[in-house]
Protein backbone atom coordinates (compact mmCIF):
# COMPACT_ATOMS: atom_id res chain seq x y z
CA UNK A 1 0.00 0.00 0.00
CA UNK A 2 3.02 2.38 -0.20
CA UNK A 3 3.23 5.49 -1.94
CA UNK A 4 4.91 5.01 -5.11
CA UNK A 5 8.51 5.13 -5.07
CA UNK A 6 10.07 6.73 -8.10
CA UNK A 7 13.91 6.62 -9.64
CA UNK A 8 15.37 10.22 -10.21
CA UNK A 9 13.57 10.71 -13.85
CA UNK A 10 10.69 9.81 -12.51
CA UNK A 11 10.84 12.30 -9.20
CA UNK A 12 12.20 14.88 -11.79
CA UNK A 13 8.87 14.89 -13.74
CA UNK A 14 6.59 14.64 -10.46
CA UNK A 15 8.83 17.48 -8.80
CA UNK A 16 8.36 19.54 -11.85
CA UNK A 17 5.11 19.09 -12.48
CA UNK A 18 4.20 20.01 -8.87
CA UNK A 19 6.20 23.57 -9.55
CA UNK A 20 4.59 23.83 -12.53
CA UNK A 21 0.76 23.73 -10.29
CA UNK A 22 2.34 25.74 -7.33
CA UNK A 23 3.92 28.62 -9.50
CA UNK A 24 3.41 28.44 -12.68
CA UNK A 25 5.38 26.99 -15.51
CA UNK A 26 7.45 30.13 -16.70
CA UNK A 27 8.80 30.97 -12.87
CA UNK A 28 9.89 27.75 -12.40
CA UNK A 29 13.68 26.92 -13.12
CA UNK A 30 15.79 23.74 -13.22
CA UNK A 31 17.55 24.58 -10.29
CA UNK A 32 14.55 24.41 -8.72
CA UNK A 33 12.79 21.32 -10.11
CA UNK A 34 16.35 19.47 -9.36
CA UNK A 35 16.54 20.63 -5.83
CA UNK A 36 12.88 19.54 -5.07
CA UNK A 37 13.56 16.06 -6.89
CA UNK A 38 16.41 16.07 -4.10
CA UNK A 39 19.00 15.31 -6.99
CA UNK A 40 21.48 17.85 -8.64
CA UNK A 41 21.47 19.73 -11.52
CA UNK A 42 23.41 17.52 -13.52
CA UNK A 43 21.43 14.80 -12.82
CA UNK A 44 18.71 17.07 -14.12
CA UNK A 45 20.58 17.35 -17.28
CA UNK A 46 21.79 13.81 -17.74
CA UNK A 47 18.01 12.95 -18.21
CA UNK A 48 16.61 16.21 -20.03
CA UNK A 49 18.21 18.75 -21.97
CA UNK A 50 15.56 21.68 -20.68
CA UNK A 51 12.52 22.27 -18.91
CA UNK A 52 10.34 21.52 -21.98
CA UNK A 53 11.95 18.84 -22.74
CA UNK A 54 10.69 17.03 -19.71
CA UNK A 55 7.17 17.70 -21.03
CA UNK A 56 8.16 15.92 -24.31
CA UNK A 57 9.93 13.04 -23.56
CA UNK A 58 7.19 11.23 -22.32
CA UNK A 59 5.16 12.54 -25.59
CA UNK A 60 7.72 10.27 -27.52
CA UNK A 61 8.14 7.35 -25.87
CA UNK A 62 4.37 7.39 -26.36
CA UNK A 63 4.44 7.82 -29.84
CA UNK A 64 7.11 4.97 -30.26
CA UNK A 65 4.68 2.46 -28.52
CA UNK A 66 2.02 3.44 -30.57
CA UNK A 67 3.80 3.12 -33.44
CA UNK A 68 4.90 -0.53 -32.39
CA UNK A 69 2.05 -1.79 -31.28
CA UNK A 70 -0.02 -0.76 -34.83
CA UNK A 71 3.48 -2.56 -36.67
CA UNK A 72 2.93 -5.44 -34.84
CA UNK A 73 -0.80 -6.49 -35.37
CA UNK A 74 -1.40 -9.24 -36.78
CA UNK A 75 -1.73 -8.88 -40.67
CA UNK A 76 -5.17 -9.29 -41.35
CA UNK A 77 -6.17 -6.58 -38.29
CA UNK A 78 -8.84 -4.32 -39.32
CA UNK A 79 -7.66 -0.84 -38.90
CA UNK A 80 -9.11 0.21 -35.86
CA UNK A 81 -8.12 -3.43 -34.56
CA UNK A 82 -4.51 -2.37 -35.13
CA UNK A 83 -5.28 1.12 -33.73
CA UNK A 84 -6.45 -0.99 -30.41
CA UNK A 85 -2.96 -3.02 -30.48
CA UNK A 86 -1.44 0.42 -30.41
CA UNK A 87 -3.09 1.97 -27.39
CA UNK A 88 -2.71 -1.14 -25.56
CA UNK A 89 1.43 -1.64 -26.25
CA UNK A 90 0.95 2.27 -25.31
CA UNK A 91 -0.70 1.77 -22.02
CA UNK A 92 2.54 -0.37 -20.37
CA UNK A 93 4.54 3.08 -19.81
CA UNK A 94 1.49 4.60 -17.99
CA UNK A 95 1.77 2.97 -14.10
CA UNK A 96 0.42 3.63 -11.22
CA UNK A 97 3.16 6.84 -10.95
CA UNK A 98 1.60 8.28 -13.82
CA UNK A 99 -1.68 8.15 -12.83
CA UNK A 100 -0.93 9.23 -9.00
CA UNK A 101 0.49 12.11 -11.43
CA UNK A 102 -2.40 12.66 -13.94
CA UNK A 103 -4.59 15.37 -11.49
CA UNK A 104 -1.53 17.83 -10.54
CA UNK A 105 -0.70 17.38 -14.54
CA UNK A 106 -4.04 18.32 -15.42
CA UNK A 107 -3.79 21.36 -12.74
CA UNK A 108 -0.99 22.47 -14.00
CA UNK A 109 -1.86 22.48 -17.99
CA UNK A 110 -5.16 24.44 -16.98
CA UNK A 111 -2.94 27.52 -15.09
CA UNK A 112 -0.75 27.77 -17.94
CA UNK A 113 -1.40 28.87 -21.90
CA UNK A 114 1.94 27.60 -22.86
CA UNK A 115 1.36 24.04 -21.58
CA UNK A 116 -1.88 23.93 -22.74
CA UNK A 117 -0.17 24.94 -26.07
CA UNK A 118 2.15 21.81 -25.79
CA UNK A 119 -0.62 19.73 -24.63
CA UNK A 120 -2.63 20.08 -27.96
CA UNK A 121 0.59 19.71 -30.02
CA UNK A 122 1.15 16.61 -28.08
CA UNK A 123 -2.08 14.30 -29.27
CA UNK A 124 -1.87 15.90 -32.89
CA UNK A 125 1.72 14.34 -33.04
CA UNK A 126 0.03 11.34 -31.32
CA UNK A 127 -2.41 11.38 -34.07
CA UNK A 128 0.36 12.10 -37.44
CA UNK A 129 2.05 8.73 -35.65
CA UNK A 130 -0.54 6.31 -35.86
CA UNK A 131 -1.96 7.79 -39.43
CA UNK A 132 1.24 6.91 -40.51
CA UNK A 133 1.85 4.10 -38.93
CA UNK A 134 -1.61 2.72 -40.62
CA UNK A 135 -0.31 3.73 -44.18
CA UNK A 136 2.87 1.70 -43.45
CA UNK A 137 0.61 -1.52 -42.67
CA UNK A 138 -0.70 -0.66 -46.56
CA UNK A 139 -4.49 1.07 -45.06
CA UNK A 140 -5.77 3.80 -48.26
CA UNK A 141 -4.99 7.51 -47.18
CA UNK A 142 -8.45 8.74 -46.00
CA UNK A 143 -9.05 5.58 -43.70
CA UNK A 144 -5.73 5.96 -42.19
CA UNK A 145 -6.62 9.30 -41.33
CA UNK A 146 -9.81 8.93 -39.81
CA UNK A 147 -8.61 5.56 -37.73
CA UNK A 148 -5.38 7.84 -36.12
CA UNK A 149 -7.68 10.40 -35.16
CA UNK A 150 -10.42 8.20 -33.50
CA UNK A 151 -6.93 6.65 -31.70
CA UNK A 152 -6.48 10.32 -30.53
CA UNK A 153 -9.59 10.77 -29.33
CA UNK A 154 -9.75 7.05 -27.83
CA UNK A 155 -6.31 7.86 -25.77
CA UNK A 156 -7.74 11.46 -24.69
CA UNK A 157 -10.73 10.00 -23.63
CA UNK A 158 -9.67 7.27 -21.82
CA UNK A 159 -6.75 8.52 -20.45
CA UNK A 160 -8.73 11.36 -18.56
CA UNK A 161 -11.60 8.67 -17.55
CA UNK A 162 -8.82 6.35 -15.85
CA UNK A 163 -6.93 9.82 -13.82
CA UNK A 164 -10.22 10.76 -12.66
CA UNK A 165 -11.90 7.56 -11.77
CA UNK A 166 -12.36 6.76 -8.30
CA UNK A 167 -12.77 2.70 -8.77
CA UNK A 168 -9.35 2.39 -7.21
CA UNK A 169 -5.81 1.81 -8.18
CA UNK A 170 -5.92 -1.45 -9.97
CA UNK A 171 -7.90 -0.70 -13.01
CA UNK A 172 -5.24 -0.12 -16.00
CA UNK A 173 -5.22 2.84 -18.63
CA UNK A 174 -5.49 0.01 -21.67
CA UNK A 175 -8.85 -1.02 -20.30
CA UNK A 176 -10.09 2.68 -19.82
CA UNK A 177 -8.83 3.69 -23.98
CA UNK A 178 -9.94 0.90 -25.44
CA UNK A 179 -13.70 0.89 -24.03
CA UNK A 180 -12.79 4.30 -25.38
CA UNK A 181 -12.58 3.53 -28.89
CA UNK A 182 -15.42 0.84 -28.75
CA UNK A 183 -17.65 3.78 -27.63
CA UNK A 184 -16.18 5.80 -30.74
CA UNK A 185 -16.80 2.69 -32.97
CA UNK A 186 -20.10 2.57 -32.16
CA UNK A 187 -20.74 6.06 -32.21
CA UNK A 188 -19.55 6.33 -35.59
CA UNK A 189 -22.49 4.43 -36.87
CA UNK A 190 -24.63 7.26 -36.08
CA UNK A 191 -22.80 10.30 -37.92
CA UNK A 192 -25.22 10.03 -40.45
CA UNK B 1 -8.53 38.64 -65.39
CA UNK B 2 -7.08 41.23 -63.53
CA UNK B 3 -5.19 40.24 -60.42
CA UNK B 4 -7.72 40.55 -57.61
CA UNK B 5 -6.64 43.67 -55.48
CA UNK B 6 -7.94 43.65 -51.89
CA UNK B 7 -8.07 46.80 -49.67
CA UNK B 8 -6.05 47.55 -47.14
CA UNK B 9 -6.89 44.25 -44.10
CA UNK B 10 -6.30 42.10 -47.35
CA UNK B 11 -3.17 43.76 -48.23
CA UNK B 12 -1.84 43.36 -44.94
CA UNK B 13 -1.96 39.66 -45.25
CA UNK B 14 -0.93 39.39 -48.48
CA UNK B 15 2.31 41.72 -47.15
CA UNK B 16 3.32 39.93 -43.85
CA UNK B 17 3.07 36.21 -45.69
CA UNK B 18 5.29 37.55 -48.41
CA UNK B 19 7.80 38.59 -46.06
CA UNK B 20 7.27 35.80 -43.38
CA UNK B 21 8.11 33.29 -46.84
CA UNK B 22 10.85 35.72 -47.65
CA UNK B 23 13.25 36.35 -44.01
CA UNK B 24 11.08 34.33 -41.78
CA UNK B 25 8.69 35.09 -39.56
CA UNK B 26 10.83 36.32 -36.09
CA UNK B 27 12.77 38.70 -38.74
CA UNK B 28 9.40 40.77 -39.75
CA UNK B 29 8.31 43.50 -38.17
CA UNK B 30 4.86 45.24 -37.90
CA UNK B 31 6.84 48.23 -39.63
CA UNK B 32 7.93 46.16 -42.75
CA UNK B 33 4.57 44.76 -43.22
CA UNK B 34 2.95 48.08 -43.09
CA UNK B 35 5.45 48.88 -45.72
CA UNK B 36 5.21 46.50 -48.09
CA UNK B 37 1.59 47.07 -48.19
CA UNK B 38 1.58 50.66 -48.67
CA UNK B 39 -0.30 51.48 -45.84
CA UNK B 40 1.07 53.53 -42.17
CA UNK B 41 1.89 51.69 -39.12
CA UNK B 42 -1.72 52.79 -37.60
CA UNK B 43 -3.33 51.33 -40.25
CA UNK B 44 -1.51 47.90 -39.28
CA UNK B 45 -2.43 48.72 -35.70
CA UNK B 46 -6.27 49.72 -36.77
CA UNK B 47 -6.78 46.17 -38.08
CA UNK B 48 -4.85 44.23 -35.82
CA UNK B 49 -3.11 44.04 -32.27
CA UNK B 50 0.13 42.62 -33.48
CA UNK B 51 1.85 40.42 -35.99
CA UNK B 52 0.77 37.09 -34.60
CA UNK B 53 -3.00 38.07 -34.34
CA UNK B 54 -3.01 39.05 -38.36
CA UNK B 55 -2.51 35.30 -38.46
CA UNK B 56 -5.03 34.43 -35.47
CA UNK B 57 -7.60 36.90 -36.49
CA UNK B 58 -8.75 34.54 -39.86
CA UNK B 59 -9.25 31.57 -37.37
CA UNK B 60 -11.94 33.14 -35.36
CA UNK B 61 -14.09 33.99 -38.27
CA UNK B 62 -13.90 30.25 -39.64
CA UNK B 63 -14.61 29.24 -36.01
CA UNK B 64 -17.80 31.97 -36.01
CA UNK B 65 -18.97 30.77 -39.79
CA UNK B 66 -18.35 26.83 -38.97
CA UNK B 67 -20.25 27.30 -36.21
CA UNK B 68 -23.42 29.60 -37.17
CA UNK B 69 -23.09 27.04 -40.45
CA UNK B 70 -24.04 24.10 -37.91
CA UNK B 71 -26.49 25.41 -35.84
CA UNK B 72 -28.70 26.88 -38.87
CA UNK B 73 -28.75 23.31 -40.01
CA UNK B 74 -32.04 22.18 -40.33
CA UNK B 75 -33.53 20.65 -37.37
CA UNK B 76 -33.70 16.74 -39.12
CA UNK B 77 -30.11 17.02 -40.25
CA UNK B 78 -27.98 14.49 -39.29
CA UNK B 79 -24.42 15.58 -37.76
CA UNK B 80 -22.78 15.09 -40.89
CA UNK B 81 -25.07 17.27 -42.72
CA UNK B 82 -24.49 19.77 -40.38
CA UNK B 83 -20.92 19.38 -40.74
CA UNK B 84 -21.35 20.11 -44.31
CA UNK B 85 -23.51 22.54 -43.87
CA UNK B 86 -20.77 24.64 -41.73
CA UNK B 87 -18.18 23.80 -44.15
CA UNK B 88 -20.30 25.38 -46.76
CA UNK B 89 -20.63 28.52 -44.87
CA UNK B 90 -16.91 29.01 -43.30
CA UNK B 91 -15.97 28.76 -47.36
CA UNK B 92 -17.48 32.30 -48.26
CA UNK B 93 -14.62 33.92 -46.55
CA UNK B 94 -12.38 31.84 -48.88
CA UNK B 95 -12.60 33.87 -51.93
CA UNK B 96 -10.00 34.30 -55.13
CA UNK B 97 -7.85 36.54 -52.73
CA UNK B 98 -7.31 33.50 -50.04
CA UNK B 99 -6.77 30.95 -53.53
CA UNK B 100 -4.01 33.02 -54.35
CA UNK B 101 -2.19 33.79 -51.20
CA UNK B 102 -2.65 29.85 -50.35
CA UNK B 103 0.62 28.74 -51.59
CA UNK B 104 2.86 31.61 -49.80
CA UNK B 105 0.92 30.82 -47.04
CA UNK B 106 1.52 27.29 -46.58
CA UNK B 107 5.85 27.90 -47.82
CA UNK B 108 5.68 30.08 -45.15
CA UNK B 109 4.24 27.93 -42.60
CA UNK B 110 6.84 25.58 -43.98
CA UNK B 111 9.66 27.74 -42.84
CA UNK B 112 8.46 28.50 -39.43
CA UNK B 113 8.16 26.04 -36.35
CA UNK B 114 6.14 28.69 -34.52
CA UNK B 115 3.82 29.17 -37.40
CA UNK B 116 3.33 25.08 -37.88
CA UNK B 117 2.61 25.12 -34.02
CA UNK B 118 0.01 28.37 -34.73
CA UNK B 119 -1.46 26.00 -37.49
CA UNK B 120 -1.82 23.13 -35.47
CA UNK B 121 -3.41 24.97 -32.96
CA UNK B 122 -6.08 26.36 -35.27
CA UNK B 123 -6.94 23.21 -36.73
CA UNK B 124 -7.62 21.88 -33.25
CA UNK B 125 -9.58 25.27 -32.13
CA UNK B 126 -11.83 24.21 -35.02
CA UNK B 127 -12.12 20.84 -34.33
CA UNK B 128 -13.56 22.27 -30.86
CA UNK B 129 -16.41 24.82 -32.41
CA UNK B 130 -17.39 22.18 -34.39
CA UNK B 131 -18.02 20.13 -31.86
CA UNK B 132 -19.63 22.38 -29.49
CA UNK B 133 -21.74 23.18 -32.22
CA UNK B 134 -22.79 20.00 -32.64
CA UNK B 135 -23.48 19.25 -28.56
CA UNK B 136 -25.53 22.66 -28.41
CA UNK B 137 -28.31 20.71 -31.43
CA UNK B 138 -28.14 17.91 -28.59
CA UNK B 139 -26.25 15.45 -30.32
CA UNK B 140 -24.36 13.36 -28.09
CA UNK B 141 -20.95 13.61 -26.82
CA UNK B 142 -18.64 10.61 -28.39
CA UNK B 143 -20.50 11.09 -31.64
CA UNK B 144 -19.83 15.08 -31.85
CA UNK B 145 -16.42 14.67 -31.50
CA UNK B 146 -16.07 12.55 -34.07
CA UNK B 147 -17.86 14.51 -36.12
CA UNK B 148 -15.68 17.37 -35.55
CA UNK B 149 -12.73 15.40 -36.38
CA UNK B 150 -14.32 14.79 -39.69
CA UNK B 151 -14.86 18.42 -40.47
CA UNK B 152 -11.42 19.49 -39.46
CA UNK B 153 -10.11 16.53 -41.84
CA UNK B 154 -12.42 17.55 -44.49
CA UNK B 155 -11.80 21.38 -44.03
CA UNK B 156 -7.85 20.67 -43.85
CA UNK B 157 -7.86 18.07 -46.94
CA UNK B 158 -10.57 20.04 -48.72
CA UNK B 159 -8.33 22.96 -48.54
CA UNK B 160 -5.48 21.71 -49.90
CA UNK B 161 -6.67 20.40 -52.88
CA UNK B 162 -8.35 23.46 -53.53
CA UNK B 163 -4.93 25.50 -53.07
CA UNK B 164 -3.18 23.41 -55.52
CA UNK B 165 -5.46 22.54 -58.20
CA UNK B 166 -4.57 23.28 -61.19
CA UNK B 167 -8.46 23.43 -63.12
CA UNK B 168 -8.15 27.16 -62.73
CA UNK B 169 -10.15 30.03 -60.73
CA UNK B 170 -13.25 29.19 -60.37
CA UNK B 171 -13.73 26.24 -58.33
CA UNK B 172 -15.37 27.63 -55.01
CA UNK B 173 -13.52 26.21 -51.97
CA UNK B 174 -17.18 24.30 -50.87
CA UNK B 175 -16.87 22.25 -53.23
CA UNK B 176 -13.71 20.49 -52.32
CA UNK B 177 -14.71 20.82 -48.83
CA UNK B 178 -17.90 18.57 -49.45
CA UNK B 179 -16.28 16.15 -51.60
CA UNK B 180 -13.12 15.26 -49.06
CA UNK B 181 -16.25 15.01 -46.22
CA UNK B 182 -18.04 12.48 -48.67
CA UNK B 183 -14.66 10.65 -48.70
CA UNK B 184 -13.78 10.31 -44.71
CA UNK B 185 -17.70 9.27 -44.59
CA UNK B 186 -17.30 6.37 -47.32
CA UNK B 187 -14.02 5.70 -45.29
CA UNK B 188 -15.34 5.66 -42.47
CA UNK B 189 -17.57 2.03 -43.17
CA UNK B 190 -14.00 0.17 -43.64
CA UNK B 191 -12.76 1.42 -40.18
CA UNK B 192 -13.62 -2.23 -39.43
Amino acid sequence: MGRWEPGARERLVVAAVDLFTEQGYDATTVAQIAERAGVTKSTFFRHFPDKRELLVAGQETLCRLLTEGIAGAPGDATPLEAVAAGLERAAITMGPGSRELAPRLKAAVAASTELQERDTLKTVSLAAAMTAALVARGVPDPTAALAGELGVLAFKRGYAEWAEDARGADGELAGYTLAALDELRAASASLG
